[in-house]
């Protein structure tokens, strides 16, 4: 089976290793509470302070947001849209969530692979009664 | 071939048939003007102000923004994320324009087909100098 | 919107312009009769008789099975899989028709567009009656 | 991050823990020989022996096709496409080979997560000399 690469089995070795996975590893923003059955936001970006080159035989296919065991939404990058030169992907995703999150991004590289962000917890709850 | 519907083909029918039309339209928004090789961000929502249904049978799949012939990128929808209730959906992309844009999207409802956006056009110039 | 394009707009063209189309082109190979509610085959091949190049800047990322307006299947290439060389991509669908079909396939080339099969019409029976 | 599903994990439970089991887990087939830049198909089915049920809230999305690290191939399912209704799910790869390969699928359940079959060991050799 294909491995699941993150950040975290890199971040002991060198300068340049930590680089190497520093650019492949999404990483995942948005807030930690979030209104039940309201959209709510999530941020991809591809690389924690690195870019990935985007070259025509390197590049990202897809990002997926998971909660648990449950894909989300999955968005499918084209090459020609970062223009072959190095950039920190992002994107952004909306969706309603009914019950607290536990998301990871996964992300495939086309020569390195698939990595895993850290897992973000999200705690949903009703909104405030109005009166 | 499948058919490829847009708002326009039904704007002249009942109320019930443009609110038919309406949430199944893909809008795009975005600025009119965009820097040569810097980020740009393009939102396209579903439905121009009528909520699609997103039931278990009938919900939306993906998402494409295309500049003329060339697919910039895709968002495969899963239907959970919407929690089996109306809602207008939305995504953001962000790509590398180096060229002016004329983009459309396409969305795809597994029971209504695929549905077209009107098309937006996009200057894409260079930077200004700094002095 | 982008274009569709089909081996027919440039039939009448030089060998040069048909050679482009015909690499180009998705082919739909099936049974036209099959059984309700039994699994059925399709294949599609892309391009006639000619190869396409498939190089690192130059494949094809996906073929789509269609049914009128509904989608039926599509497949995700990646270039990786046909090693750079000139090939005709084929690929099977296998799915359970519960009425007659008027397939087309739709297949993206990332330079040359969206590129479209001529209609394939399956008849759909009933399973004769054992006695 | 998500679990990764494999029959074996089950293999000790109830017939109800296996049966479960059986019908979500991808099973490749094919040849274990292969010619290096020669068209090679793979098959994948979904369930060993034990059908899985297609409703219209309950239904296979995608299937992957890996050689460790890389990604081969994927198929998009469509739910319509099996008819709400009980069946083995299977698909077909082509692709060309340059080196051996070790294949796995990953297929994802829209409500039971992320199945993985056995890994599969194909010898990719240069066809022999013609005298």
């Amino acid at each position: 089976m294909p491995r699941l690469f993150s950040y975290s089995q890199f971040a002991s070795g060198s300068d340049k290793v930590k680089a190497y996975a520093d650019k492949h590893s999404p990483v995942i923003t948005c807030d930690n509470q979030a209104k039940r059955n309201q959209p709510f936001k999530v941020k991809v970006k591809i690389g924690r302070n690195v870019k990935h080159p985007n070259a025509p035989d390197h590049h990202y296919e897809y990002i997926q947001l998971w909660n648990l065991e449950t894909l989300i939404s999955e968005v499918r990058l084209q090459r020609a849209s970062y223009g072959d030169q190095p950039v920190q992907i992002e994107t952004e995703f909306t969706f309603i969530p009914k019950v607290s999150l536990r998301l990871t991004a996964m992300a495939y590289c086309n020569k390195h692979g698939l990595w895993m962000s850290d897992e973000v917890v999200v705690h949903v709850t009703d909104q405030p009664e109005m009166d």
